[in-house]
């Protein structure tokens, strides 16, 4: 091992030794002279894998090159033959578009995944390529999704996060080692004028994430032109306002001494680090510091004088010459030294700590304590009065969340609304802090205030998934509404198979006088309808606690339940077998001549109606259905058992839009335009939702069915 | 009209001149004795508003009085009894739900709609309350629909923007007073932790909009308990950092003197300015200065002993005495004086400028020039080699844009994707900056980048769009994809029926090699199902050139012109009238056992497997279908001509969810989960949307039905 490369660092916490600086500082200086080489050898290798297909990003990758070096080679705490090592520094490509910055280095470094063969693939027809166009959290070494802008430097506030509550919960004196990784997010121009970034950056200074460090490869050039041609901020200043450290690095091309000292100072900074390094796009090709040199391959020409100028014999691509492996080669080894290190610093700590060693043992496998079902309320248990879902929410995932650590439950500043603080919770907080209310914590705390921030929220809660599988299950809260401004952190949950709860209350015109901005209308169908999210809409409180037991059994999916503002009758034939199927009859009846569909917070409706019904000596059966996704995965018996639809038609009720409900019913009672503000039953009463317009419209229906009016295949919007 | 209340006021450009000042300022000294009994009664209305009904927002109200007077009493430029006076001062309630305090001030000054019993009508059940919980674009004196937090904020810069604009454009010396207005905007703390808000305010820096006043309602309150819970940054040098002019007002509650020359300060600054008023959510209540001031009544006991403390009768409600009506008697004349003198000034300039008058008139009264429908290529004189529908959209809009000068198209950084470009087209800048790629621009220009700020740009679009019906028609340009980013903001333009035209690119997993983050799966779902939006994929050059005629002609109704990254083929049978139907049969035939349902960039594939399966002696006819919206409206005879469900089986072919298509067809190709990075023609190949992969499908589906598996009301996803 070279000198710096001490396995003393994976013990400290947060900072870096004085003596371990130096020691890095020499190690940097010694091999100063191989850094041209390995800077020149990396930025053709780029440029060659853009020119093999003609296509994709190189300037970005090139400009950052001396930040790659000063990182993996010197900085960042990770073993790349144990790339899920607990302790690693997690590094996040928040500009996710130069993903071959990420992708060679992984090569460079000794992944084993990323062969050769496999770095070439990028832009390939290859289909298990894994150098996708941008950086996928299901292949070696990769943190997180990346890609839609903004979104990784929340996920990054979110690793931080994790790394401060974990170490906060479990590190002991001695074994300040324990859980103390540093989180390095690497972010162009675009991520900083993203609206989740800011977000995001906000809340990290304010929780003073100093195991946090920005990388801002400012090279000043976005697809359009010049940055400023959009922005002419002082981005500094705006970071000093929200609290971070900002150390300038002006020769970000070449000088890896600078940025070394640079992310060595970020480790020892008492707050978030931004470090805004100068580079210029696509450095050393003709394209360099313009827009040219973003998304598109240099040209053959190019590439070719590049090589030229850099002593490179133009005729040959992809040259990674001996002296350039071997500067790489002892990584492996350091890495594994790194494992080592802290797994005999874990059976020390188990052994002084046998009771904590194994909560840590649990949280480190991401084991849920099977106990978590029994603290659900019973069948029969709930409170027999009208009960807000929300309420039922959180009569169900609070006693989990006190009792299982693995929760860390958040809200964007809707505390009094969506019900989920339990009995003695602690904030996430900076222990320092002071605020004016009152409410301190510390970063033991696991329920998070992220402010007004639905977006950063839900992104910053994929941050914490992402940490590692289920040692933090992320819950956020919110009202439904709102999960439209939160949808593209939720999107990239969902894409990466994370495991996070979105707790959404207020989802139904029933909300009332907050009116048609807050009514969600069109919002469940994006859910319903999007890939890989488990969206449950429960009826009443013993519904919510299957949605519940649902979304916690659900593995590699996030999952929203849905819940009313309004209070809500307890029906007597729910249950929540039945939410785990996804729909289920909750009313059979042989003689029924229609099936009558309820969904959430109108289920009661439903069954009204067909009380209504039968008064007037209509006979109907009523199905609960409050999960498309989980009925979609049961037997065709089944779900032809649920809908009858061979023999009867079906009516749904849902003032939602009826986008797709087509599939399980004929007809549906549904919403064309926004809501309105009034109160709940007037809303209800408005639109035609209470059970006398509900009951008029039904049997409406059923006499154009009589009079044959209506075609088999036609869906009729009532 | 007392001093200050010149008239000339309203012929000044964005400034004030000394002498009005001073006027002003004598005029407040002289009211002061006044305020008092104003404060307390408006303070106590609010406070009886909500006791009414027991519910709503009394706090920020309460809170922002004294803003209020300085506002609507001395600074603000409007005409209660012309509220759609062109140059009117735009107020924007960003922190909506305090929508009382707006309501109130619009009862007090005069606007007819809101009579003293509407104004009442606040959580009533009264259908036609002109009171919603938060406030509505439809109704007398509001500029824009607010409630999401953080939207009003990107809302008035696209109004400061349109200021700007239509004042370069129109404005000659002598006549600085045509379009001059400001725009005061109202935050409170929630807005300004928003990201859309963070992207907007960064942009109006950059364009250094100095008729934009944002107005922070500084009470450090929000519905989890202080703002230091979540938010410690210091908020004054952000906003100094992202360009703006910052002022303090410590006692906010009452200092009404001190708010006005803030105000008058904000219309005389270089940039556009920041005023962080300190004040004390609900003031002179037990709640004061708590979260519990924010969402919910006082209590009887509380407003009467606020009563008492003020030195009001406890047993009276909604008290207006007359020295309060008289302190704000005068403002409809003065507006009406405002209004005179423009329409005099408008005159003049006519006079003066005859040609340009003409034109200004017709911008003011959002006429269209007819002759927007010769511009649009004719059928057949489009390239007939393969082009994206992306550049056909070029193809199409620019010509239109470059004429009418309505059009203000920009872009969240994607010029060279977009192809939104048209020739001479000038940028949209402040007239001083110089950036680093030469682009440059001035306040005239019509082409904005708006910044990798996907979210603002969609709201501030609605902001131009709110400035004066068709006075300026934005379009916003971006992949997709990032319309999810937007989508919030896209709401609100469908819920305000404001005229925006969204440019979606990269529409298809056919976009290629960016990956899943990128290629849309559900998100056409959501803009189907959401109400009042035209969603529309064409399927090439001659169809996009009907989406763009539709999205042009549609009133009261944003629209998403949906296209491809890559290059389509031509097809003889596309017809722009089609499109403008929905859907229209592409190739008709008698003898067909199935029809296709193609749509968009995959149209050419449906197309194509008809071709492939005719070689095999299979008959099908194949139908093009853009829009769900338009098609809905079609007469039921002509729906059922084009699908002709009753006598065959249709069949759509589109790589996005099947949510919705259950509708219109009896199966589905479609995706079931995300995407993956590969070059377009891979990708299609990879799922299945291959002309070949797509015809086995298809044969597969003809073969089940023969067999009799299917039951005729199940939908089935190939």
């Amino acid at each position: 091992m070279a000198p710096g490369d001490t396995v003393e660092e994976a013990a400290l916490a947060d900072g870096v030794t004085k003596s371990t600086c130096v020691d890095l500082r020499q190690r940097v200086k010694d091999e100063k002279a191989s850094h041209d080489l390995v800077l020149k050898t990396f930025r053709l290798l780029i440029a060659d894998l853009c020119q093999q297909y003609n296509g994709g990003h190189p300037g970005g990758a090139i400009g950052m090159a001396a930040i790659g070096v000063a990182l993996w080679k010197y900085v960042m705490r990770y073993a790349p033959h144990s790339p899920d090592f607990f302790n690693r520094d997690r590094f996040v490509l928040s500009n996710g578009h130069t993903c071959l910055f990420q992708y060679a280095f992984l090569h460079l470094t000794g992944y084993k995944a990323m062969t050769f063969e496999q770095l070439k693939s990028y832009h390939s027809d290859r289909y298990d390529a894994l150098c996708p166009g941008h950086p996928e959290i299901e292949h070696e070494g990769i943190e997180v999704t990346t890609g839609p802008l903004g979104q990784g430097v929340a996920n990054s506030v979110g690793l931080a996060l994790a790394t401060k509550h974990l170490g906060a919960t479990y590190n002991r004196p001695g074994f300040e080692g324990l859980v103390s990784n540093h989180t390095w997010c690497m972010v162009g121009d675009a991520c900083l004028q993203e609206g989740v970034a800011l977000e995001a950056i906000s809340l990290a200074g304010h929780f003073r994430l100093n195991n946090l460090t920005i990388i801002y490869d400012n090279n000043q050039i976005t697809c359009d032109g010049t940055v400023d041609l959009t922005n002419t901020e002082n981005v500094n200043e705006k970071m000093q306002a929200c609290g971070w450290n900002v150390i300038d690095i002006e020769d970000g091309c070449f000088d890896v001494t600078g940025i070394v000292d640079a992310l060595l100072a970020a480790k020892k900074a008492d707050k978030p680090t931004f470090i805004n390094v100068k580079t210029v796009i696509g450095v050393g090709s003709k394209a360099a510091g313009t827009a040219d040199a973003h998304g598109a391959a240099f040209g053959a020409a190019d590439v070719a004088s590049m090589k030229r100028a850099y002593n490179f014999d133009p005729e040959l691509h992809f040259v990674i010459g001996d002296e350039v492996r071997q500067f790489f080669a002892g990584i492996p080894a350091r890495g594994e030294a790194y494992v080592e290190e802290w797994n005999s610093l874990v059976a020390r700590y188990e052994q002084a700590y046998p009771e904590l060693g194994a909560k840590f043992r649990d949280r480190v496998t991401g084991k849920l304590p099977p106990r978590w079902k029994e603290l659900v309320p019973a069948p029969g248990t709930f409170p027999t009065a009208p009960t807000a879902s929300r309420a039922a929410s959180g009569l169900v995932l609070n006693p989990i969340a006190k009792e299982l650590e693995n929760f860390m439950v958040g809200t964007a500043d809707l505390s009094p609304s969506v019900h989920m603080i339990w009995p003695g919770k602690v904030d996430f907080q900076h222990p320092d802090l002071k605020t004016g209310c009152g409410i301190n914590g510390n970063y033991t705390g696991r329920y998070i205030h992220y402010g007004i921030r639905e977006h950063a929220m839900c992104a910053i809660a994929n941050g914490l998934a992402a940490y590692s599988p289920s040692t933090i299950i992320p819950v956020t809260s919110s009202f439904f509404m709102f999960y439209l401004y939160a949808a593209p952190a939720v999107r990239m949950g969902a894409l990466q198979r994370l495991k996070v709860i979105h707790a959404a209350t207020h989802d139904s015109i029933g909300l009332g006088e907050d009116g048609p901005t807050h009514q969600p209308i069109e919002l469940a169908t994006l859910y319903r309808a999007m890939p890989n999210i488990l969206y449950i809409r429960p009826g009443d409180s013993e519904e919510t606690a299957g949605a519940w037991i649902a979304a916690i059994e659900a593995e590699g999916m996030p999952a929203i339940v849905s819940t009313s503002r309004h209070k809500l009758p307890q029906l007597a034939q729910t249950k929540r077998e039945g939410v785990l199927r996804g729909a289920y009859i909750l009313q059979e009846n042989e003689k029924a001549v229609l099936t009558l569909i309820g969904v959430g917070a109108e289920l009661c409706q439903a069954v009204g109606v067909s009380d209504k019904l039968r008064e007037q000596g209509i006979e109907t059966r009523v199905v609960s259905f409050p999960s498309w996704r989980l009925f979609e995965i049961q037997p065709l018996e089944y779900k032809r058992e649920v809908l009858r639809r061979s023999q009867i038609p079906a009516v749904v009720i849902e003032p939602y839009a009826a986008t797709g409900w087509e599939r399980y019913a004929d007809a549906g009672i549904s919403m064309k335009t926004f809501g309105h503000s009034l109160p709940g039953p007037a809303a209800y009463k408005y639109f035609g939702f209470d059970v006398d317009s509900l009951a008029r419209k039904v049997t409406g229906y059923l006499q154009k069915l009589k009079q044959d009016e209506l075609l088999k295949h036609e869906f009729v919007e009532l």
